[in-house]
């Protein structure tokens, strides 16, 4: 398989699960309830920084990890500079089901572009889209996902794009919890992130997801600024357009930031490997094996959906975020798998 | 022009502009001298942080754009999380003359390889280059010029190349100069980084040249960490050799961070507009115009090399680093033309 039609399997993957399944992921979802403020980080000093997690082994394998890095004189003491952490986003740091959110966004964005695009009543694959019709949607393949695709994402400039997904975060809602989407950040990681971050870690997203739709709201959400997201990317292009230079979003991929290309994300922006990684699928198992497999102390932790009563129980059989070899290899790779149910006493 | 095409003007020109002259690229060449302690950064505390720049209108212009941007309650008041300070590496933080040195220690490189490649010997276009035929080797063009330079940083992996840059900076001597080539860092340029981040600044390497040339050894020499490195890159693909994972480098342009891909690799990276840019040539042209054309104090300087006694001078004729429009259109776009022999106390 070509590296182009690797990048168009793997986008257009994306599309048309979203498009073409109607089923849940996994079993359980969560019943609409009244949206609660967003999580705030907790704080540095606080007697107990990871309040929304049990006293069960994966809190205790993530707090002796960090005391292990962080004592100085220590055998395994990591100096601050090294100390990278990578979280996957989709199923790590927020939901991903009944679809990826990302997905959500480009199905909303082309009904918002549609009045503007009379041709699409006629045109394949958006006249397909328009009428909901899942067969020709189906016919239309990988290519007509992607062409779907890059209409929602493309076509405007990287300051246009931004303002577009802000104002998505600020009134799109989640269809079964009815919160906004970035109310599903899970707070229990949220917790994590300002722990490391407290102990000295430089916290990173590294997801498949496009870069461009989580650098606008993930350090109000995660306090992760926009130079710590990596994530896959369409092309850009340098112009001066009436005297006004501008970043212009071409209608193509770039590179998918999944799988192997995570480790090669990671290399491309940090240029330094992490001694810290977090994931929730299989998709994130190269990253989680680049991470560990160096020298001196790593930590590897998957986040297991088990909560089909809170959240979604899914893993082997998922059209989203499937989850196998990681359970299969995690104990000999000394990965700890967080179980959401026992491990979390609040999602969100 | 396709992109492909573009990519390998820009990276075979590299090649063959140190292959094939023997010209230096402007008037003034320095003589041998014993080789100096590498410059350490100022102290953030120390009463004068920029002691080797002479008191002249650049010095006064950087100054008054940093009081300005970190005075609180100032109308031009930056926060802390926005100020980006991009700096080009070649001519601007260090010097590119006779060649660059990333083409030094290909040559280097190629060399040292040779013995174990007895088929260069009869292998267009390595024989040409072992040979030192400037004729063939003009024969063989920009495709010639990639086949050796992918030779030389190609077919290794990420850390093994690390390694092997490492080593070259510790032992290769510049031709004229005889200093260590890390010893060739502007000591007013270390200075304004040290200056720039004790004020908030977060300071950031933008290069043509490649970024896994830079990184293993900027961190020493600038204070700049691997993470904030943005250059040209070659394809890297992920894989597990004998249960190692490693990042093997292939023999292929990925992206060249020049000129227009200046933005590109910015926005790749760091995903915000800079509010500060320095350069010396017109391939920082465009990152200088997309630093300076965003909302708010903004600030854009161009190293001018006038200094043929203590280093080079040179700048519209110049087959390296050439500056005709930036010096054109600098004074309408305010940008400041810092002048070396004028500006600077001393070089290195």
């Amino acid at each position: 398989m070509t590296a182009r039609r690797r990048k168009a399997t793997a986008v257009g993957y994306l599309l048309l699960a979203a498009l073409l399944s109607t089923r849940c992921g996994g079993s359980g979802a969560p019943a609409a309830s009244a949206p609660a403020p967003a999580p705030a980080p907790a704080p540095a000093a606080a007697v107990d920084p990871l309040p929304s997690w049990n006293d069960g082994p994966a809190r205790k394998a993530i707090v002796e990890f960090v005391g292990r890095v962080t004592r100085e004189g220590g055998s395994e003491f990591v100096p601050v500079a090294e100390r990278i952490a990578v979280f996957d986003n989709d199923g790590t740091l927020w939901a991903e089901q009944p679809m990826y959110f990302q997905l959500a966004f480009a199905i909303d964005r082309l009904k918002a572009l549609a009045p503007a695009h009379p041709e699409w009543k006629t045109r394949p694959p958006f006249d397909a889209f328009l009428r909901g019709d899942k067969r020709a949607l189906a016919a239309a393949g990988e290519r007509g996902a992607i062409e779907l695709l890059m209409a929602a994402h493309a076509g405007n400039t990287t300051e246009e794009f931004a303002r577009i997904v802000t104002e998505w975060t600020a009134t799109a809602k989640h269809p079964t919890t009815n919160r906004p989407y970035v109310e599903m950040a899970y707070k229990p990681m949220v917790e994590l992130l300002a722990y490391l971050r407290a102990n000295g870690f430089k916290t990173y997203i590294v997801s498949g997801g496009g870069v461009e739709f989580m650098r606008p709201w993930v350090e109000r959400v995660y306090g992760i600024p926009p130079e710590q997201v990596v994530g896959s990317r369409i092309k850009v292009e340098y112009a001066v357009v009436d005297g006004t230079p501008v970043l212009r979003r071409l209608p193509a991929v770039d590179f998918v930031d999944d799988k192997a290309g995570k480790p090669v994300g990671i290399h491309q922006v940090i240029g330094r490997r992490p001694i810290a990684a977090f994931g929730n699928s299989d998709g994130d198992f190269e990253m989680l094996e680049w991470t560990t497999s160096g020298p001196g102390p790593r930590f590897g932790l998957i986040v297991h959906h088990t909560d089909a009563t809170r959240e979604w129980a899914y893993d082997r059989d998922s059209h989203i975020g499937k989850l196998a070899r990681g359970l299969d290899e995690a104990p000999k790779r000394g990965w700890i798998v967080a179980d959401m149910a026992k491990d979390w006493k609040v999602i969100w």
